[in-house]
């Protein structure tokens, strides 16, 4: 073990292993291993023959390769969600360059939209939530929207024509996107990092003027991801979160599915031992 | 008059004007004019007062900024669709760094495909044409194509996933854009050049899982058109054409429709002489 030495906080985010060879894992773009990314949760274990069972216990064992360092003056809570909410937001923001003096739209304001908001910000740039949930208006400003617009209202829609260099849609249902698509202005780049399980309707002609282009992104590799997790240490960056203990995953599960929840549930492991 | 003297050849392509002060029209991005761009065809004519009406006549008048000079080694005929097909495919071949080496897939055969076969050769690519039509295979590698894929074949679909650097997707009717965003490899972008008429359904997976990027692009401006004409200068490159006399646009017309044509139509303007 050369990265770590005993007491120091290290973190297991959604990867623990790949083939570390090909020209993905050689770019450190773990999470697009050609062959395979091993996910921390239901990827084939080559260590146990089995699959992997996810980070809900007391110990892990993983590859320190894999392992991140946590910044001291970060409470761990919070800082849990940044292994996965954290990075989805922050790698697409990175990757198309946002940078201070942008304006920038976050679609939805969930556990993803809350960070994506944040790490914008943090970033320099004008940051524009749209929701369609009129009571986050005030939680999107005390997170640190310059503005927020109800995606419904089509005037104030249309105030924002051609005018975001990077939209970054959070939203896993069926929506509109070509609404947002026309909000981009030259060369802007609309993100997902959502997956809806239907297919979105595309209209061509939102692409075609304006040369606009729309792009996938799914969490990052261990470079970056470690990068993102400084980023938010020197920007005291963490997810707002709600622990539970697991006697209650079953209730937090039935409120996350109602979207109740500000803005990730972290289960406190301490809780565990309570449960034997 | 500065750029040209008596005598010259010269062109006018899909843009007879704009602002010439608003960002793009500084950036010579003159389609994307913010204050609108004055197409040659269907755009109010600040001059005239009326509407553009086109280059179907025997002289037109243009501000030598929109007027493109013509290289002196290739025909004028099969010049002429260039200023259109030409630009359509050269420009986003160029703006996604095609270059030798790379696997480009081109999408569809028609007046826009087999420019963007030739210029992606050109370009020094690995050019893989997707048709729909077996009867196309033969005139696809005439046209400089490596490969062809039959696109509803999905064992030969299947041997090119994850390959490709860029596609040019040139199909105007609805298709299935997920059948070759998956075919991408990582950071691979496609670009759509045709404008189907209804909305594609886009399964927002194909694009997170390699980070793909699906992009549209609209001719070109006037810089870069005259930088394709030089290009297809030196690479004697022109489009494959039929001329025909004004007299027959009718009929040509339903062939159009139907796709009979190899691969644009050409109007022989002294054909109008006859007319009269």
């Amino acid at each position: 073990m050369k990265k770590f030495k005993t007491g120091d906080i290290a973190g297991v985010g959604c990867l623990v292993d790949s083939c570390r060879t090909c020209g993905n894992c050689e770019e450190r773009l773990e999470q697009f291993c050609e062959n395979g990314a091993i996910f921390t949760y239901n990827s084939p274990d080559k260590h146990s023959g089995g699959m992997t069972f996810g980070g809900y216990s007391e110990s892990i064992v993983v590859d320190e390769a894999f392992v991140l360092s946590i910044p001291k003056n970060l409470d761990l809570a919070a800082t849990a969600p940044l292994l996965c909410a954290g990075i989805t937001t922050y790698s697409p923001l990175r990757h198309h360059r946002v940078t201070k003096g942008q304006k920038v739209g976050v679609v939805g304001l969930g556990g993803l939209g809350h960070m994506g908001v944040k790490l914008a910000k943090a970033l320099g740039a004008h940051v524009v939530v749209f929701t369609t949930s009129l009571n986050k208006v005030e939680d999107a400003l005390r997170l640190g929207a310059d503005e927020v617009v109800h995606s419904k209202d089509e005037a104030a829609m249309k105030k924002h024509l051609n005018s975001f260099h990077f939209i970054l849609d959070t939203v896993a249902a069926k929506h509109d996107i070509n609404a947002y698509l026309v909000l981009l202005r030259r060369d802007g780049n609309l993100t997902q990092v959502g997956v809806p399980s239907e297919a979105l309707d595309l209209d061509v002609s939102s692409l075609i003027f304006g040369r606009r282009s729309l792009s996938g992104s799914l969490i990052g590799g261990l470079k970056e991801t470690q990068e993102m997790l400084d980023f938010c240490g020197q920007h005291s960056i963490t997810s707002d979160i709600e622990i539970i203990p697991i006697q209650k995953i079953n209730e937090a599960y039935h409120r996350l599915v109602k979207g109740d929840v500000k803005y990730r549930f972290v289960i406190d492991m301490a809780s565990l031992k309570k449960a034997q």
